[in-house]
């Protein structure tokens, strides 16, 4: 990075930009790491939500990894940057896997995840033609969240693992308790972890029952990883938004306010006093168009308000978004004053959902307690 | 681009990724250029939404503009490739006055805007102390919809056009009747658009009626342009997302399903029968969050499945998306079958927001009423 002293109000800094405190992130990492500490589990750090070295090294055991990835654009980007032990976590077609087998050719230990036979067989039938023993985890569905086989199907579950078996290396399961996003208390949290490492040792066991090998067992979810009492027979466990957290987790509990990571700086660019509106240059280009905690006893809108050092304002939210737009408002029913904030003024917005606003962005302006870049970040997209 | 054929469905093609069919966005532009052709109206093409050269050079007169933009950042870019009539159509805060003054001095006639009488003299000083008298517009509030100085406020408008010229080029004004979009009938377009056009043309008589100078009478919208009577008076009209077109403008009934330009190629990775869910590889990255249509007579969830050609499946919606996973499933309330979509299976997705879709992209894949790709647009983000 330039030289130049630059600090989140100077003029030369462009907004809307993405800001990540260096404090925040390492205490949220460390907190995570020190709960697996002295344990035999693995801590896989998904890479989903930061997409940038710079965090990912300070997230990951070793320089080499583990770690997880959403895409293969993530695996290729952090495998040529030397992490080699990757999980491309999401169930793929077979239209990937040439991709898969080069970036292994590069000495990428990429493991691939399907819940099918179509699939397995799929994976099987390229690992014979090319050599390339891929290691495969089976997704489980331990809470009718998304995909992954169901805990009452054991039999199809044993199918896919032999599928998998007679051509490649079934390396064990894999699982994502993605319900316990919908938990708001510390005893539906705990109970979602319990239920997530339950039904994924219940497939292990099956396998193993039938004579399959499944060395791994894999779960995770930045709620579920926080939360979990046992993790007796568990071997890694995958987590990706805890390194910024988010108005969302902080809605689910697993965070305080004091520990989010991640916020959007804008200017002022106008006000229409008669509707109580503030204009700022960030809109969903900038924060996303996501509202998740449109569902959570407390709805955020597009994001919460903060002064430049990251205070939040009483109740006042981004109401509405456009393209380069973000309308700054009281949350509806609040009695709030909206304050003053003249054309020019430096804002923070904290975000609802720290993967979607980041993967709005180039970069990440690092600061540390402090209004001063400190260090920038470079994060990438793309599939 | 790379010689090899490529199509929709090769399996080296790298999905999700974004594509723009010719005919059809040549068509959309072709449609809106003949509405002015013969009159003395300029149509300043926003090129906010398509972010790419390639489109661009489509969309406007001739090869140096006119052409509106939504961030600076593309002001230099476009500035960069020779367009050099530009306006930056948002409210500019002081800090940016240094780099418009910056691209200013590189031969692009970029101009800005303001609404406020604050924003008014920060852009008269800034003019004044570096001999850079800066174009400027004003942005008049037609219908409520976010910024600009409402059709009552007079005397302040004059208050701002006369701190404008006290250092500056006072231009003209601008509006943008952003609540077109919640039209859904051609009396209410039509109504939309004649009072964007009156509104405009009353703050212009104001500004003149005091003596000062408003060459320029700016409106637009896509609805508005779309479906605007009378355009006496106005100078020029402006519209982006007309090119491309999507679920939300035909929601609005300004475009037919056989216009829509733009669509997100996925390939299929899962299945949950049990649930009639598919799962494919286009989340909300690939989609973003948007969920404009939800307001509308017709609920298009997160967009419209297609098959590859581009035909639509009855009432097969993305019905929920996470990061990497778009989950297919038939519109609730709607009898219509889950069609058999097996693994690798490729799917094209209507989107319901242009703007919102295009931006998660940093290219299109161009096809010509086919499945061929003839030429790959780069587009750019950031600000």
């Amino acid at each position: 990075m330039s030289r130049d002293h630059i600090d989140l109000c100077s003029e030369t800094l462009q907004t809307p930009c993405l800001v990540v405190d260096r404090s925040r992130i390492s205490a949220n990492i460390e907190r995570l790491k020190q709960r697996f500490a002295g344990t035999d589990v693995v801590f896989r750090p998904h890479l989903k939500t930061i997409k940038s070295y710079g965090a990912a090294v300070l997230a990951m055991e070793s320089p080499q990894g583990p770690a997880a990835v959403s895409t293969l654009r993530e695996a290729e980007e952090f495998g040529g940057k030397g992490i080699t032990e990757l999980l491309y976590a999401v169930a793929i077609p077979p239209q990937k896997l040439k991709r898969v087998s080069a970036l292994r050719c590069t000495g990428v230990d990429l493991q691939i995840v399907v819940d099918s036979v179509e699939a397995a067989c799929a994976v099987a039938e390229h690992a014979k033609s090319t050599s390339d023993r891929i290691p495969v985890l089976i997704e489980i569905d331990v809470d009718g969240h998304r995909g992954g086989i169901a805990l009452d199907e054991h039999a199809y579950l044993i199918d896919v693992g032999r599928a998998i078996a007679r051509g490649t290396e079934l390396r064990g399961v894999l699982t994502h308790a993605g319900e316990s996003y919908r938990a708001s208390t510390a005893e539906t949290l705990v109970a979602a972890a319990e239920q997530e490492r339950s039904g994924a040792l219940a497939a292990a066991k099956a396998l193993r029952d039938a004579g399959l090998a499944c060395p791994v067992v894999s779960i995770g979810s930045t709620p579920t990883a926080l939360s979990a009492g046992s993790l007796a027979g568990v071997t890694e466990i995958r987590a990706g938004v805890f390194m910024l957290f988010d108005l969302f987790q902080l809605g689910v509990g697993v965070c305080r306010m004091e520990d989010l990571a991640l916020s959007v700086v804008t200017t002022v660019i106008g006000n229409q006093r008669r509707k109580n509106w503030t204009f700022t240059d960030a809109g969903w280009m900038a924060l996303s168009s996501d509202r998740s905690t449109q569902t959570q006893a407390v709805d955020q809108y597009f994001g919460l308000v903060c002064d430049i050092d990251g205070c939040p304002f009483e109740d006042l939210v981004v109401l509405m978004v456009s393209q380069e737009h973000g309308v700054l408002a009281p949350r509806p029913g609040s009695s709030a004053a909206l304050p003053e904030l003249p054309i020019g003024t430096r804002l923070r917005i904290l975000p609802n959902h720290a993967c979607a606003t980041a993967a709005q962005h180039a970069e990440y302006k690092i600061v540390d307690r402090g209004r001063d870049v400190v260090d920038v970040w470079t994060r990438f997209g793309g599939w």
